[in-house]
């Protein structure tokens, strides 16, 4: 079985897509994901171990326990999909991308070709540069399934 | 001695501030960047190993051969400094910083409060989050020679 | 599935009511502690391999068969939680947060203020603070299944 | 040449005896310590980086930029030295002996009798336990030196 | 149960012979190997990501979509097999097994004798040299089940 | 469930004695050991691989071979047990146990009084030495289910 | 300063001939390479430990005793050169690289376009492809003096 | 330079015989052993850090700190020459020399032809397998100098 973590951008259905696709060709494989709900992955600090005033630290002590999450699924993971978009700056997601290189994970990145100079050093690393969650699937159909 | 890599934005002089300062409080600090020549960087590769007509293989062979670079210097660094700008995506800094990270180097991640919400993942795996090269520069005192 | 390795205070039963919560909650968790009966805990060396008349061997050869459990539930651990009361030293407990740290576990720390300037090396490394049970059962909750 | 560092109890001498005692024995040894000025510790971060009201908070900042400096002394050392006494919790030197033996790092302990019990767990991972620097010098001397 | 890579030729039958055999010995084996269609593990890059009209970047994307395959079962795996023929020059097999030996896998080479002084620094990293499927599984049988 | 690795003395049931006061006490545990045929052991690489003349390699090949499960079993294990004769010289049994503890397993040392001397440099790295069977299973019984 | 490992082909200059451009561009570089002279490489085993009637046994000895010293000197690279060339087999340059990038070591993989088909799983590792040694010391010198 | 440390038999002068045959070859090696005083090895435990009445902690105090020792020479060793001889059981030597393989040291084991078939173990792990300190030093010529 293969434990595949689809990072990055979480204001659209992409990771649907990669499962839905998945799931038709019935490949072997385990998803996980950061948290996906944008207000929750902002507040989970404050709202679990009380306000803080300082934007600093309110970001600070949401950003630590989103860790605990994604330190999980990233040590388990065997591949990493990391995802751009345009919107929003999207460092966590390239952050991510380094700390799974750093251990040696594979890499795919997906993203348009607008972002293709910007991202050229994450690409360097990466096993895979995907534009759709289509060529992402025919990706792992081919690597577990062996079908092209 | 310490080792101190300086990773993230090239078009400011944010790397020769430090340096003078650190010079002035005589600390005993051996400095290392990646290629700050930001035209060196895009063309290396076209221009050793030969010219690419498609721009993502051009972007590919120049990122791997920084890469051999920036390997090293991060292998080698007890301290990684990475500076965030507001000009262009920056991801290759946030990828150094992940990379960092999961080598368990120490990390200080420099930028102003505009970007403080989108780095939160970044700061929050950071020993220091700083604003400037002074704050950069008194930690470096304290931390190597013990003077506050 | 989360590991989750509960160290520390062993005369109060937070333990129970992590694992009382997280099952109403029905969080998948396989929890993990040291040994929790203090006087088996001192006395198994002697115990089992005949009586020493020395204290610091006699605790030597208990402490040592503790540690056989010990480092397989760290070494299993994705979450370690470490509880610091105001009775006895606990120096075990911190030397089991700094062994976690050193094997990049997530580490959770809880206790009350009053022990808060003494523990701040600890939290420091650590990715949440938290004061009571129900606190930790919150993050585990939403760490694991995303409901805050 | 051996690299030593000297970790836990600030408030007394007893490295200056240790490095004192190994320089009229001429061994050939590398000391390095954490921060010593007990205030400057507690108050780097907000002297550095801006005051912070949260107790919470400026103690973490100050915690945090004081790891930057044990990470690099524990990370070069080949024994790492730790003493307890009986003022203060010293939480903080049984976290660095954790973080030394998951590092697997040489580690010698220094305590009177009074603290023996509470301190089994940690001495059962050392190789030496200590009742003060003339022991220790001893054994650095047999170590490096071969002379007893 | 073993987990076993079977890596090298891939235009002769060798690994049916193997796993024929293994399971007439009902050992209990989860037998791995690379992309067995040559043709596929040829055009797999072109195939999915879009053509290239440089046979170095085709080349090279097929490659790295093949490595995401490779890495997962070679870390998984306990032993890795490597067979050697005389058709193609078979570097990657070569690869491989260097790749094993820095993770501490064991390494059974099967080749025959024309091959042997060619091959002396690949046998000399492994634990045994064969020349058949029969002796691989004679191995496998004496290793798992005792049974000679 | 624990995996336990039983290394050492051949030649008489310690190892039976072992599994089966555990089964008594109904304990969840793996057991693994070495090739316990003597003959086998030996003559291995020369059954499966073809005679060799010269006694050296004979037994060079055949060790390799035996490699091949040891390094497997060891690799699982949380705990291994390595008992110490006065038959044979038994440096595999030490050379099992050195390369446990590099590997920074829980190791158990059994062996008689005759021969404490001459181990105590294996015994200073053991979390355990016993003179029995019964000394094992009691450890493992109170390791296990906290039963003294 | 960079530390370059020349492995691969020991029939041809290539070797001095890097060495001679680096020196004349004054890159600060420790280079080191394998045994260069063939004939040693092969009977280093029987000259010094004896004569082995049987060949494989004979390239055994010798490969071993040729492994002491690539293991050194490949734990030290930094950047690691292999050169294939159209003679001989070269397996054990295809070894070394596979041993380097599990390693995490950079690689430059140097060849002519008639292997470029056969070793696109060596070339998808590396850091660099190129044709002689003029490319190689472009990028030394560039990426060490930051010149192109 | 090459770092190689002297494991084993401490009752005869072979380390000096390599050392003076190192030392007319102009070898640029850094020689490092353990404690060469029998007596010393067996006492300084007692010696340091008070007497002992039970020989199995007297010879624990001991063991250990002779370990503070070795861990540091091996761990900085490129080279590791165990050398076991008829005298004593050596245990110890087998220990050194399976910590130092797990490690990924280059173990060279010597001994006469007497302990050959009970070394095979150990035998089987090594680069090269000598029967005397001419004969390591030829290996070490070579492999440092190239000389044949």
């Amino acid at each position: 079985m293969f434990n595949v973590y689809l990072s990055g951008e979480i204001h659209t259905d992409w990771r649907d897509e990669i499962k839905k696709l998945s799931f038709e060709k019935k490949l072997n494989i385990f998803f996980s994901n950061p948290e996906l709900n944008h207000e929750y992955s902002d507040r989970c600090g404050n709202s679990i171990l009380g306000e803080e005033t300082n934007q600093f630290w309110s970001d600070h002590k949401s950003a630590k326990i989103n860790l605990i999450r994604t330190r999980k699924v990233i040590k388990e993971a065997d591949i990493v999909i990391v995802k751009f978009g345009n919107k929003y700056k999207q460092w966590n997601a390239a952050f991510d991308a380094g700390f799974c290189i750093a251990l040696n994970k594979s890499l795919i990145v997906m993203h348009d070709d607008s972002n293709q100079h910007a991202l050229k050093e994450v690409d360097a690393s990466a096993l895979a540069v995907v534009k759709n969650a289509e060529e992402v699937v025919k990706i792992l159909s081919y690597v577990i399934d062996g079908k092209l």
